[in-house]
């Protein structure tokens, strides 16, 4: 899209420096002289998996959120390591969060998860040629996950009772409905 | 979903106060007794709106995202303030970005955006039914959107092209091809 509108920035302050994110405060000057201030969120990007199943289930993963304070359903995801390539972090959280792995996982798309306060990038990929881990995998010291095997029909009807309730997931489970309608 | 795994909070930290967003840092007890620290985004909450034209075009809008340092181009969004009903802000949000308004906002569906650092939900409201707004109503002081009316081929392609590249937009785009296959 470009450059329309754009706001220079005059000054940055750096708030806070996490494990995970990072929170900056821009002062900027607009399109129309004034200045204002943005709050942004630095994340280093993120990956998310679709793996489907030789009877066709999507793997799953039930995790609780502590932002929500909850436990949600949601596709397998994680965050990229500074400098790695998204397909390797893609390959290793399926491995990690579910005890399948895979030589073909495909590219199918990326998009910004909240971009009016952050830069999350997330990669978007598609498997469904899965084997079992042979060299057991771990998860984050601080990470518990129960893996579940979802049908389509079944991931529906969770998406109507907002069982399922998460952006990614309601998005792949769009694609995944078009792909395999074909 | 329920508490699984649920996570205990030790203390919380709060470490910056927005306009749009809060950071506080949570010490957890984890399920398997060992602690931890998770990094939250606090969030208002946010509406979009998938608004379609007499003659079924999309209305949309570019802007640029600080975050992101460029312009994009997504479907009319905003943030809730505090205590305000979805729809209202629904209302209001479509008024202000876009010049048209409606009484009748379908609810469609609600997700989160992110919920591995934060806690934004956001709501999604469809009309089919616009008029334009006789009294004229006003944008934030700091933002600037451009509309654009696009039709659902339009947006298809764009998406494939990664000009469409925010995480709300797929998602309604998804759902508007679906309803208009019907």
């Amino acid at each position: 899209m470009g450059q329309k509108f754009q706001e220079t920035t005059l000054s940055t302050n750096s708030i806070f420096r996490g494990n995970i994110i990072e929170l900056q405060i821009d002062d900027v000057s607009l399109p129309n002289g004034k200045t204002s201030t943005r709050e942004i969120v630095k994340h280093p990007g993120a990956v998310a998996i679709m793996a489907i199943t030789e009877n066709k289930k999507i793997i799953m993963v039930e995790q609780y959120r502590k932002p929500l304070e909850k436990s949600i359903l949601e596709i397998p995801a994680g965050k990229l390591e500074p400098g790695e390539q998204p397909a390797i972090t893609a390959k290793r959280e399926l491995e990690e969060e579910t005890g399948y792995t895979t030589d073909q996982l495909e590219y199918v798309t990326s998009f910004y998860t909240s971009p009016g306060f952050s830069d999350e990038l997330m990669y978007l990929y598609f498997t469904d040629q899965l084997a079992p881990v042979t060299e057991s995998s771990q998860l984050d010291e601080d990470e518990f996950v129960e893996v579940k095997h979802i049908s389509l029909a079944e991931a529906d009807s969770l998406i109507q009772q907002q069982e399922i309730h998460d952006a990614k997931t309601i998005l792949a489970l769009s694609y995944l409905k078009e792909r395999f309608s074909k």
